[in-house]
């Protein structure tokens, strides 16, 4: 909620022009900035607290399966991309490169981690002599850089954060049951719960993968454009990979093996998928669960009324359990409480009403708590929310529970919209010709394949798609679509763009 | 507790060599661990999750004072560094330059932040216009890099961890004020009650001051090898520093006026701040406040009773509340828990009980709580204290408050040996004979002085001392020190290192 930006931009709407549309809602609503510092933007403190927010959410399930998180150098020896042929070729065209320090040149050229795999084979083999070592399962929240020559917020910058999670196992079968697990509970959870979006998910097309990784899985979501975004992706990595930097382990016949690496990611682009998910043609949605607040308290004061105002929102306050700990605050700006588990704001400046309510509208904060002076007496107080702009007047003791329901509500309502959006969009092909209709409708096709490539190819040269993903056994048939006959769905493609 | 790491380091007594004794206890620890970029090391998980917590310390207070988290570019483009001169020149020996991206040479060199000021120089300059938008404040948790020639393991590092946080304010006494406040509210808070370190702080001597601050502060710590330690740096940035950049703004009376900017910083310096102030020739010691976990539960398996010890600490767990949600967890190795708000690991591995109890001594966590077969009938529980090794035998309804009061005790305890050191290591001098005698002592000399520079210079040249910085009106007297005459008092000597 920064005050200093009124700007009233026009935001072009999303029929007209999509990329438009985006730039113009991710900027009036102060998430991102352009910055002085090619290909890169600042993240402004809405967007940080977005992702702050996914953190925490996929932080709480890491630590109970006992992923630990460390942090590895910024800067990755040149010489550790280059053992790795296919790796190195992938990223090299994207590196930004570190050649001097104190003004001189260094011996060996430094990169900025584009993706830190080879530096995790370096720590990993450090630590690896038994198969009694494994699994070995690590985790870091850093940036990284990665020099996208087409640029877009969120989507594709040079600098982004995310977390990157890199994992050995003994076995090809743990390493599958790890991702499975950490798949359905952090991924899964997180993108539904949290972000309320819904997607089809699960491995890659062969034709699909980077070249050094033996799987690779992934999230797909259909925008509401119409494009389809990859979400997540997470790779079980060839043995050939851990051959080059000699990762190796005494298995239980007492022999040299090599360990099966998983390595999983998911970035702030996800940033980018909640505004283009849920937001419209005026404002940007945020959902509840990740909203950095629940609630702002606006006190309506008066030429007279300041003291009784306040007097009111602490009796509230001592009614709902304020947390009296932290209140004793200096700064005469906002205050932020848990109040009753929510976290709230209020805004006790003494400035125009229309600011505040304004201040608010910008904020993407799900609701707004008014009080008046002529509700006192009643022990009344006007809740309004932000996504329905429904104006509610409710006594002291309703407040909790009507703000609870309409968070819930509204988490909920999001998620609906982005099922059926995905349900409208998704259609179930029997033959070729149906595939290439659906296709050309902006559609996923499902359609049963049995892994022939010529098929691939044929779909690819017909109707310029590729496969999105091979979803996993049953997920999106319960989960996610009614569907006649679950059993003989298997493949889902898509339109390239 | 990295189940790899079994090497019996022999830790050098701190006695013989502190530097040597440093790196034993750090890398016994399992702290750190070199790594293969130069001039770097690798953040091991114990370290992450002690900085992690002073994070979350730090960060619900900048909250509170409505300081907004948010990322700028790791990237400055090096004509911002060039602009203010004395500032480049501190900063350029240390400076890491990218020169090339997509192979090519960059049309201008860019350099991974050492500070951000230039940068939020220019942030800045876009959001300010009149008086009515000061104060401006953001704060960012990012990694920065400067290029030491000696490294030591989180006290220098080419790239390090911090906190920066970066205000604007329209007077002088503003910026003062805030100063103030963020001095005692986060870090003075966070150094006293949470790593349980006491110090003396407050201005720097002008002679010690960055050439472009118009005042700097500081946290002067007395090491227990009788060093001093800087802790906490911030600065109010003079005036010209604004004009170089242009930032201005309208002011009250409709002229142009340039702000008071503020920074601030702590970095993970003060984690080496935490492991040589409490750690023994032995032992790592960490303040409860700052343990990833509080307590790990140690169900002590014999051939038949896995099921009943299992049983019976979820009976524990019952009485005691056990947060139900987050117990179900597939992965087998350690279960994490809220346990009554303590935050407690399970164990729960099949192997012997010498190794529980080794990992449960290099964890550094607290207190362990053991399950024996024998204690079961009569509803007892044996508790150990990995500080004062005291084992008792308590009844269950005891564990609580038996628990609870050791790691109150011992953070307390703590503090009250830091602030011993600290007021033996003190010593008020009334004449420049005394400031030499505490001086060749290793003492801090505390000595009245009226900001005559002939007077420090004299200093300077007799002992080899330098001022460590000015203590604020009282505070050392009444939190600190006892003292005769507490207001005589004003300046700190210290022999230089």
């Amino acid at each position: 909620m920064d005050k200093n930006n009124r700007s009233k931009t026009k935001i072009t709407s999303k029929e007209d022009n999509y990329s438009e549309w985006y730039l113009d809602i991710a900027k009036r609503w102060e998430l991102y900035e352009n910055s002085p510092t090619p290909w890169c933007i600042t993240f402004l403190p809405k967007a940080v607290s977005i992702w702050e927010g996914i953190k925490s959410n996929v932080s709480d399930i890491l630590k109970n399966n006992w992923v630990q998180d460390i942090y590895l150098p910024l800067l990755i020896p040149m010489s550790f991309l280059e053992k790795e042929k296919d790796h190195v070729e992938w990223f090299s065209p994207e590196l930004a490169v570190v050649t001097h320090a104190w003004w001189k040149k260094l011996q060996e050229n430094l990169v900025i981690r584009p993706t830190s795999e080879t530096i995790f084979c370096d720590f990993f083999k450090k630590r690896l002599n038994s198969y009694r070592d494994l699994p070995l399962l690590y985790n870091q929240w850093v940036n990284v850089m990665r020099w996208e020559k087409r640029t877009r917020p969120f989507l594709r910058t040079a600098e982004f954060y995310w977390q990157e999670w890199h994992t050995l196992h003994e076995t090809e079968e743990n390493a599958y049951d790890f991702a499975m697990n950490i798949h359905n509970n952090v991924y899964m959870e997180t993108i539904r719960e949290v972000l309320a979006i819904d997607w089809i998910a699960w491995e890659k097309s062969p034709s699909e993968r980077f070249a050094w990784a033996l799987n690779t899985y992934t999230f797909e979501w259909m925008m509401s454009n119409w494009w389809a975004l990859q979400m997540a992706t997470s790779h079980i990595l060839s043995q050939s990979f851990m051959e080059q930097f000699d990762v190796s382990f005494q298995n239980k016949d007492w022999k040299k093996d090599y360990p099966f690496y998983t390595s999983w990611g998911v970035s702030t682009r996800l940033i980018w998928a909640m505004i283009s998910s849920h937001s419209d043609d005026k404002w940007l949605i945020i959902p509840p669960k990740l909203s950095e607040y629940d609630a702002v308290l606006l006190p309506i004061y008066t030429k007279d009324n300041n003291e009784d105002i306040e007097k009111y929102i602490w009796k509230i306050g001592e009614i709902l359990t304020w947390n009296k700990k932290t209140v004793s605050i200096k700064w005469d700006y906002f205050k932020s409480q848990i109040w009753n588990n929510w976290k709230t704001l209020i805004d006790n400046r003494k400035v125009r009403l229309w600011e505040k309510i304004n201040d608010f509208e910008i904020s993407g904060y799900p609701v707004r708590i008014e009080f008046w002076d002529r509700d006192m007496d009643n022990n009344n107080v006007v809740i309004v929310s932000r996504i329905t702009w429904k104006k509610e007047i409710v006594k002291l003791e309703e407040i909790k529970d009507t703000v609870d329901n309409m968070l819930k509500e509204w988490q909920e309502e999001l998620l609906r919209q982005s099922t059926e959006r995905l349900e409208q969009d998704t259609i179930v092909c029997y033959s070729i010709n149906e595939i290439g209709e659906a296709i050309k409708d902006w559609k996923f096709a499902l359609y049963e394949w049995d892994l022939n490539e010529e098929f691939e190819t044929e779909i690819k040269d017909k109707f310029s798609a590729t496969i999105r993903c091979i979803p996993s056994e049953g997920q999106y048939t319960d989960d996610l679509l009614t569907l006649k006959d679950k059993n003989n769905v298997k493949v889902i493609v898509w339109r390239n763009f």
